[in-house]
Formats: C-alpha cells, structure tokens, sequence
C-alpha cells in the first residue's frame, strides 16, 4: 500500500511496475506508465481529480481524442478483430463498429429492421432519398464517394459505423448481391464493419457497446472540458435532436443548420417539386414555396429554442435544384398527376436543369438570386421564428448565412433580401430582432475578395468541404480512386477533405482572415466544414485567429478536447 | 484638291465634313474623322503610311481590335440584317456570320456538305465524335455550354461562326426538329447565324464573304503589327495546318498545343479504348499506349517543323479517361469483338469511370499518375521527333506541359518520367535535346505554391479557363443560364470566361507570377487561356509581366495588335 501511495503521488500515473523478489528482498526493475482503453483512460484521470492528486488542467492533457472516440462509439473485441482477415477496404467515414445482415436496398433496410433485424446497408452512393433506410441501418457502406460523400456526412453526423469508397464492390441489385474480386455477398449475408479503420470483415465479431448517457466519467470529463475551452466550438445540427445532444457534448451553439433536409419530408417535397416544374411562371412558383413557410417556421422555432441562448447560425438552401426532383417514374407520374403538367414535359424540364458539373453550378446564393422567393420565405421563416421567442422571452440570437458568395454583389443581393423581411416583421410585431447576416467562405474568389465583402457581413463561415474542393479541383465525390493512387505514389500523404491542406486551403484562409480583419475588426469568423472535428485542423484554425470551430454532434467531444489543450 | 491635301497633312485621318456654298463663297461648317468599314480602315491606314504621312506606331493607334474581326469573318449585309427579327439568340462564341440549312446530327452534315449544301449544325452540345460534323458546316449553334464548351472552343479554333448556350431551343432529335416556344425548324429549314452578336434569323440574309490571303492591306497590316509587338504572340494550335496560318497571322511560337484530339483517329482511338478497358492489366494496358508512339512522334514532327524556329507548348494529355470511351451500343459491340472484352464488362468499366464533376475528376496529370505509361509514350514521340529535326538541322525548341498541377510531388513525379526519356534518348542517339519542362497554372493551389513549382520548372502557363472556373466554382459548361440572371441583376457586368476578372483570378495570378519570378527569376510565364485572345485581358497580362499570350489562330491578329498598342 504505502508503494501504491508513493507512485501514486510521484508519478501521478497508472504505472506498469516490473520487480522480483530475491533471497526475501523486494527490488523494483523498472516503471511506465500504463497502456489503457480510453474508458479507463477517462476513469483514471477523473478519479485522480477527485482526489486532488490532479488539476483539471492535467485531466485535459491526460486524455487524447482517441480516448473519447473508443468510447463513443461501440468497437470490435480487439482480440477478435486481431484474428479476422478483412475482405476489402474503404475510407473510414464514421468511426465505430457495427455488425449486420448485408442488404442493397434502402426499402428493404427499413422493412427488416422493423423486424428486429441488424442492418448493414450496401450502395452505390447514397442520396437524400435514402435517408430512411440508412436510419434504419447499423452500417453504411458505399462502393463510391469520398470522405465528404453524402453518405460519410450523414453517418458522421448520427454518429453512425460508415465505410465509404470501397471500389472494388460490385454490387448486382437484381441478383440483390455484391461481388469483391471472386467473393460474393448475398443479401442477408453477416457483415462487420470497422467504420474507425475502413475495414470489413465476413465473420461476425463481438461488438462492445459503450453507453455515454449512464458513463459518469465521461460526462465529468465533458464538464471539466467546457470549463476549460479557449475557442468556440458549435455542433453542424439541424433538429432539435441532434441539437440537445450536441448541447449535453459540450457545443455552445450551431455553426451550421443545413436548411436542404427540410424539405424532403413528403408533405414538403411536393411543393419544392411543383415550384421547379414552374420555374418559368413566377406567380405558381412563389405561392408553392410560400406553401413551406409554416413548416420552416416550425424547424426553426424548435432549433433556435433548443439551443437557446447560444446562436444558430442558420444556412440558406444549398443544393442544386435538380436534387429535388424524382428519380423514378412511378415519382414523377405522381407529379405529373398532382400537378398537371406531362410526363414528357416534366422529363424535359429534368434534362434542362442537367448539369455536367453540378458541384460548379446552379447552387447556393446563385439559387437565391434567381429565385428570390426561396431566400424571402426562408428569411421570414427564421426571424418569425425568432420573433415568437422573444415574446416568450427566450433568449435567442439566430444568425443567416448565404451560402456559396463569390462575389459582393451577390452578397448584398440575398442581404437586401433578408433585411426587408427583416424590416417588415419588426414594423408589424413592434419588435427588435437580434440577428446577424454573413457568409460561407468556400470559393476561393470569396477569400481573394474577403476584404469587400467584411465590409457588410456580420460573420464569415469557413466552409472548408467545398473551399478544398475548388482550391485542389478535386470533386469530394469522385476522388477516392485517386487518393489512393496519390498515397501509393507519396504524392499526398494525408486526405485533404479530412486535415486541412495548410499550404493551399490554409493560405486562402490566411488571406481571407487578414483582408476581412482588416476593415471589420469585430467580424465573427468561424468554420463549419468536417475539418471543425478534426484536432490538427482545429490547431490550425486557433493559430488563424478563428473564434469557433463547428462540426458533426459526434465529434464535439474530441473539438472540446482540442479547444480545451491551448493554452 | 488644295483643301484635301490639307486636310490630309492636319487631321492625317479621313474627315466628314460639312460646308456650304452661300453667295459664291465656301464655308466650312464643321468636319469629324469618318466612320469607316474594318476593311476601308486598314486601306485608308495602310495608304497613309506608304505616302509617309503617318508611322508605324500610327497606324497600330488607328487600327482596332472590331476592324480587325470584322475583315477575318464573313459579315452579314448590315442594312439587311437591321431589317430582319432575331428568332433567338445566345453567346456569341465564335465570331463571323453564315447561313445554312438546319441539320441535327453531325452525320447527316458531313453528308449533305457532299452534296455541295450549307449547313447550319445545331446540337445540344457538341463532343469530340462530332467533329466531322462540325467541320462540315457552315456554322454551329449548341443549345447548352458557355464561352469555353468543346463547341465554342473548336469553332473559335478554326474560326468559324458559332453559337452556344441557346437554351430556349428544344431539340427532338426523332421528329428531326426543334422548337422555340412556339416557333417550329425543321430539318433543311434555312437560318441565319451571326457568331458577332448570338442572334439567330429564319431570314436568308446576304452575306459578304472576305478573303483575307488575298487582302494586301491586311497582310501588310499584320507585318507592321509583328514589327511592333511588345509582348509575346502565340497560338493554340494542334496540327500543321493551324500552325501555318497562325504563324502567317503573326505567332511566334504555339503556347497550347493540346494532344487529346490527336487520339481521337479511328486507328488511334481504338488502342486507347483498349488501354481504359484493360486498365487494371499493366502490360496489355502499356502496349495499347505505345502502339500511338509512331503516330503521336509525326504528330509532334509536323507541327515542331512547322512552327520553327520558334517554340510549342505540347500539353501532354489532359481529359478525363470516359471522354475517349464509345456513347454508342454499335460501337461498344465492336470494341468488345476487337478486346474479346463482354459488353456487360465494358459498361460495367464505363459506370466505373462514370464521374458527378469529371470537371474536378481523375483528368490532367493525375491521369500522369495513375498511368505513367501516357506520360512516357507522349514525351518519348516529342523528344524523338525534337531529335530527328535537330539531325536535320531544323531548330525548334519543344516545352512539354504538364496539365493540372496542384502539388509539387506532382510536378516531380511527371518531370521524372519525362527527363528519363530525355535521357535515354540522348545516350541512344548521342545528341544534347534542346527542351523545357513546364506546367500549366490552372488551380488555385497551384498559385498559392507557385514558388514550390517555380524552383522545378522552366515555364508556366496560366490556364485562365480552368482557373476561372475553379476560383469563381463556376463550370463553363453549365454557366450560360445563370450568367444571364446575373447580368440581369447587375451582379456582372462581363462574361469571366471572355474577359479575366481581376479581383479573383487576377489576384491569383499575381501572388503566383511574384512567388514564381523570387524564387526562379528566369522563368518563363504566359497564358494560354480564350482570355489570350481578348485585347482587356491581355493589357491586364502584360501589366503582371507575363512574357507571351497565346489564343486561338484567328484570335492571333488581334493579339498582335493589342501587344503593339504597348508602349
């Protein structure tokens, strides 16, 4: 015991301790700290602040971001993984392990689940129309797509085992089978994904399952990580659930609320559908997206309300229009049905709203300019919203972004937008609203021209996903294959979608920091693109002088971590 | 006689004047310089300098870039086309006028051309396996794509009228017809086409053809011009052909000489189908690929003897792999009894290569990368043919370019392959190779890094249509509908991809040549963007000390031109 106490106090450490006994003498041979799993990590380090033997300031160095991440998502038995051969690879998406029967189909993923069934979800690439299905999943996999893919942000964003790019799958959806070089996958087949290290593996291995709500350790820790944040960190959230859990992590706000989820629910995709197949005829167009204004009103109210009183910084429609259109033909004879217009015409407008590059195209703010109602409903659904909660006196300060700027034209277009809707509702309920205009920096020519455009926005908003993709000209989607042939040939040695690319990405948001300081010293500037849950990048951005980082609700922990290491 | 010689000797320029004869007495009432035709212009300024009354620095100041294009291109009879209504209009992307009979499929246009008839090719959008088409007809029009899309850039390539982005046309490819609105034109239905301004006719309008090799003025304009130059001229150009003209037209050197239409050769397309089908058999794979050398070596023989002394930028192969690969069932059927490959095996290659931005996809020296074998063959026939004109005793000084540099381990991964052929071929043929290595400056990392580059490279081109696309997050390709909202809502005021925008593309391209000329100050710098052949644009290049522009040949004079305006 008194040796117990002694290393206890001298090391201050878990120790493994080597010694013998000889001729009834006792002699130590050596000490070093021990190796631990991060739920003992977490244990020891809480235990030993209780009892005083360390500050809250040791905590926070003794506990590493892959402490948190092995307990906040399930993992393999490692003893077990060790003894598995995986049967391919792909890029590790979102972290944690899951097991499940193999299936190909979304629809069929829902409907076993229901059963009590484990799921592993197997495609192609995933789009919003899958969302349900992947819900319903304990894995994703996707034969497509890079780290940045659909299916790699919703997964990370529910905390959910994902393994993206996996190329050398090919799947058979009529024979509802895959095959990987000579193996095959049936549907029902077991699976076990490693959604940590990429890999994947027939044999079912013993899952251990962490459960964070009842781990007082860890909500100890989150505690004392708070207490010693030294930079911003907001959750990418967009409901309310996603919000409280992002809140109970330790986020002190939302730095991205992606609006474009909010209109696949089936009472509301209908109306985003018939104002694109009107596009040409203001008057229908508009009434179908005012259509959607009690919706919005109601996501808002409930997202701004959960979070209160930190901000909300809320992202106007993104995605390009197209994405919003049926795919199947079964969809649009529906449409066509509801709304009158043909079959072939319908088909007609699809090809016309084709894009080669659909990344480069109709998107963002260019939306907003061409159809100014969406960015009006979208505006007066938000300060609406934040109208009724300050006369229910809670706190809220909501903050509009317009995405995809290039130019500060198009910024004062969509603010001269929002500021009338603004201006309307203040007059009509006899109220200040208390709300912030700004901007995703994500183009290259948006950091170039930071300088101009500061001088009318309230916040900048580093989206990093988007600003690597036009920085490198690499598409998100597409670049798997060719991250692999670059690692093999050492010409990058990181994925720049995951660590931020300093010399290019870096030096833009160097640049931009500086002209946008520069005549607005009291601009906000944060960054909400998946590098905010990565701890290199989040240094990174702490030495740019950034006020906050924001990322997925899973990763706030390891941000807060992060934050909390500056001194 | 008196008062013309006066007039002559003061104003040194053609006057209207206005006098009367009142009481038997002259009074001069008032006089201007006259308006005049681009072809009176050029005499009237050529007769002034053969009489001495004016210099050669006057008569570059009396030229302009408008009279100029409008003695290179057939023109309508204006008085004629005032009276006509435009059915339709879109970007004027290739200048001149032409009329012709309306044909949908390239086909039929090569046919019909047989038989002696003008054609008016209209397309959605125009690819590579059109080209025969294209060249058969008297004018294109697209009703898709921008400023710089595959039509545009061959029409303005060989100088011939063209239209793109006419987007309130709906082809029916069946019924061999399109419409607008509620207009029909059917398949022989006679148009007219201005490429100067994007308007479209039914009427037949009178069109007056130019000769410009028999047109003295001109030619003893351009030699003035080229005497006078104070920047650089060069020429995008691919064959012998253009090489010739442009070099009549007043280029000294080529600065783009792309290599992607050289493959497309029924011979030739054929090894490279086989290389993307076998693409994961290294050996089969390298055989296909050197099969070209022979061609490509006279290829690049041609075009090096036709432009010497002087030098030529050779691009080594740039476009995404699935652009060389059959759109048609017939022809996947015969690809697949040439490789014994299934054509259930071919599509399912083709859906692997398929891409959702090939613009930002595996293209340029990332297809260096991944296949080293194109990089090898293309600057072994380069340099063998650089060797056999030397044995001849033909100067010429070859700069191979690597596209889509974004890193510097790229640019040394490609610089490798390419100087062990160098040397390999210096031992073989015991004779010092006179070549430079250089890289294209198309992304916005590259000019962030532009010193890392700079200490490896000979020379730098920038390549202002990808950067513009990739600073701005614009595809060329889709940009012509949204460029119209834009330009209605004052967010700007000219095309990116005619005239280079200052404030972002522009800012890039300063930090990029000042980080380049500190490190490497011997380094080479041009620009073989369309925006080479834009006179706005080209001030801008020469105020950042670029050493050359280059465009498309029958851009050239005009960018002789604009370089002599520099004093």
């Amino acid at each position: 015991v008194s040796i117990k106490k002694t290393l206890e106090k001298h090391y201050r450490e878990m120790q493994d301790i080597e010694f013998t006994i000889q001729d009834g003498k006792l002699w130590m041979l050596q000490t070093r700290t021990a190796k631990r799993t991060g739920a003992a990590a977490i244990k020891i380090a809480i235990d030993m602040f209780n009892k005083d033997l360390i500050s809250e300031a040791n905590v926070v160095k003794k506990i590493t971001p892959s402490h948190i991440e092995e307990v906040m998502h399930p993992s393999f038995n490692p003893s077990l993984e060790k003894l598995a051969v995986p049967i391919t690879s792909g890029l590790p998406a979102g972290p944690g392990c899951a097991i499940g029967q193999a299936v190909f189909c979304p629809e069929t993923a829902e409907e076993w689940s229901k059963n009590g069934k484990q799921i592993i979800l197997i495609r192609e690439e995933t789009s919003p129309e899958d969302i349900h299905g992947m819900h319903a999943s304990n894995g994703i996999i996707t034969t497509r797509g890079g780290m940045t893919s659909h299916a790699a942000l919703v997964a990370r964003g529910w905390g959910k085992c994902c393994v993206v790019g996996c190329n050398k799958i090919n799947i058979n959806l009529k024979y509802r089978e895959a095959t990987i070089e000579n193996q095959k996958i049936k549907e029902g087949d077991w699976l076990s994904v490693n959604g940590s290290t990429g890999k994947i593996y027939t044999d079912k291995i013993e899952l251990i399952e962490n459960n964070l709500g009842s781990n007082k350790y860890f909500l100890n820790l989150i505690k004392i990580l708070k207490d010693n944040q030294n930079m911003g960190v907001r959750a990418n959230a967009d409901n309310k659930n996603d919000a409280v859990m992002a809140k109970n992590l330790g986020a002190k706000g939302i730095g991205l609320c992606r609006t474009e989820h909010m209109f696949f629910n089936p009472d509301r995709i209908k109306e985003m559908r018939k104002m694109i197949i009107f596009k040409n005829s203001p008057k229908i167009r508009k009434q179908a997206i005012m259509n959607l204004l009690p919706h919005q009103k109601n996501d808002f109210y409930e997202i701004l309300k959960s979070m209160s009183p930190y901000p909300v910084t809320i992202r106007l429609l993104d995605p390009p229009l197209h994405e919003f259109l049926p795919q199947e033909l079964k969809q649009i004879q529906l449409l066509s049905d509801e709304t009158g217009v043909s079959v072939k015409e319908i088909k007609s407008i699809m090809d016309s709203l084709h894009e080669n590059n659909p990344m480069l195209g109709h998107r963002g703010c260019r939306l907003g300019v061409s159809y100014p109602e969406i960015t009006s409903m979208q505006s007066n659904a938000i300060l609406e919203a934040t109208a009724d909660l300050i006369l229910e006196n809670i706190p809220v300060s909501p903050e509009i972004m317009i995405p995809l700027v290039g130019s500060v034209e198009e910024f004062k277009n969509q603010q001269n937008i929002i500021k009338k809707c603004a201006l309307k509702i203040e007059k009509e309920r006899n109220i200040k609203l208390n709300y912030k205009i700004g901007t995703m920096i994500e183009l290259p020519r948006a950091c170039l021209i930071a300088d101009e455009i500061a001088k009318h926005a309230d916040f900048f908003s580093f989206g990093t996903n988007d600003l690597t993709q036009t920085t490198f000209g690499f598409s998100r989607d597409d670049v798997s294959g060719l991250l692999n042939d670059y690692i093999k040939n050492n010409i990058i040695s990181k994925d720049p979608f995951q660590t931020v690319d300093v010399l290019g990405v870096g030096e833009l948001i160097k640049i931009a920091v500086k002209k946008a300081r520069t005549v607005n010293s009291k601009i906000k500037i944060g960054i909400c693109g998946e590098h905010g849950g990565d701890p290199d990048s989040i240094n990174f951005f702490y030495e740019m002088g950034l006020d906050y980082v924001s990322c997925s609700p899973f990763r706030i922990p390891i941000s807060v971590l992060t934050t909390s290491k500056f001194i």
